[in-house]
């Protein structure tokens, strides 16, 4: 084992520094995000800073990097208070990818990388008509987060549309029938494989393997 | 492809409800944390809700439950203010969750669960012995999130530990090497496999296969 301390992480060179502490938390979901600004133009980015809050109310949050970084997702909530959630599977892996790259604010990502939007009529945002698992967010708070200037965007799930056959007996999703991809890092995508569902933890009781 | 509103969400079953909303956003990071109290007795739990918050400095979060669902992390955190998140490798699975049992505050789940405890001189909170990647975090701030009691736990890493041979020649980890699982919903560990690397992306230009 290997013994590495904060003084000696400050020490390393800007991305070497910025690859490790991302990749340090471990696999993450990665997502498109949507957005159209006030005049509906869209706009998609890529994602892997999705957290669960909460199931009822069902609260989602993500981490929005600082506004001089990354604007455009962030402005077009404020002025819409809607977005949509797109999982990404291997063969839409690299359009999304492609998605990350710093486009104008007038240049609408899903033409660049070649994905489609599909629209709900009570939903301004659009989704990705290619995503597997995607679904539509209202905003209930954008909180700053004053440490590094960036912002936990908390959304309220509205509308969700999957593919079928996903949704187990008990409410489970089969993701890995969905091929939604895990992340690591800034820019590795990773397949998963399903090890084990374990029932419930009890004291003193072993749990069943479900 | 199926489309599920919110109202018809609100209309499942507590636990129905809670997998499919857990499940929704994707794969993410599972991780055992670990504390002391005051007195330095050992507390363990499981948490799939960390999330990169920056790499300069670096800033890790975390979700805490509210209080009376979740006390004994959040509570240590503040008593002592300081804690390790610890990756899961398969071998470690059964005993990861068990930790998540409501065991009473006087019972160190490390020994209920078959883990050893490790110490670093300068950490108070101990380690997981068998985890492959662990790092020691510095509470920063609790940030509370009013709308359903939850709290944004924000931590600076202070120190890393980990398995030989895992950081690539650009800082990246192959956690795929440690093992380190990935978690989906409230109850189900994955393995991952690596699909790609993709090179940093600019308008107009293709990126490379890392």
């Amino acid at each position: 084992m290997q013994h590495i301390t904060i003084d000696t992480i400050k020490t390393w060179e800007r991305f070497y520094r910025a690859n490790f502490i991302n990749c340090l938390t471990g696999f993450k979901a990665v997502s498109l995000i949507a957005t159209v600004n006030a005049d509906g133009q869209p706009n998609l980015g890529v994602f892997s800073s999705v957290v669960h809050l909460g199931s009822d109310p069902a609260l989602i949050g993500f981490i929005n990097r600082p506004l001089a970084a990354a604007p455009h997702t962030i402005d077009n909530i404020k002025a819409t208070g809607v977005y949509t959630i797109n999982h990404i599977h291997p063969t839409i892996a690299a359009q999304a990818h492609q998605s990350s790259a710093k486009y104008p604010v007038e240049v609408n990502e899903f033409t660049e990388v070649g994905l489609t939007e599909m629209y709900l009529p009570n939903v301004v945002a659009p989704f990705v008509q290619e995503s597997n698992v995607k679904y539509a967010l209202s905003l209930v708070e954008i909180v700053p987060i004053t440490h590094n200037n960036t912002f936990l965007v908390i959304g309220k799930v509205m509308d969700v549309i999957l593919a079928d056959n996903l949704i187990k007996n008990d409410g489970f999703l089969a993701l890995e029938q969905a091929e939604s991809l895990a992340s690591l890092g800034v820019d590795a995508y990773y397949t998963t494989q399903k090890l084990a569902r374990f029932g419930y933890a009890k004291p003193d009781v072993p749990f069943a393997k479900l």
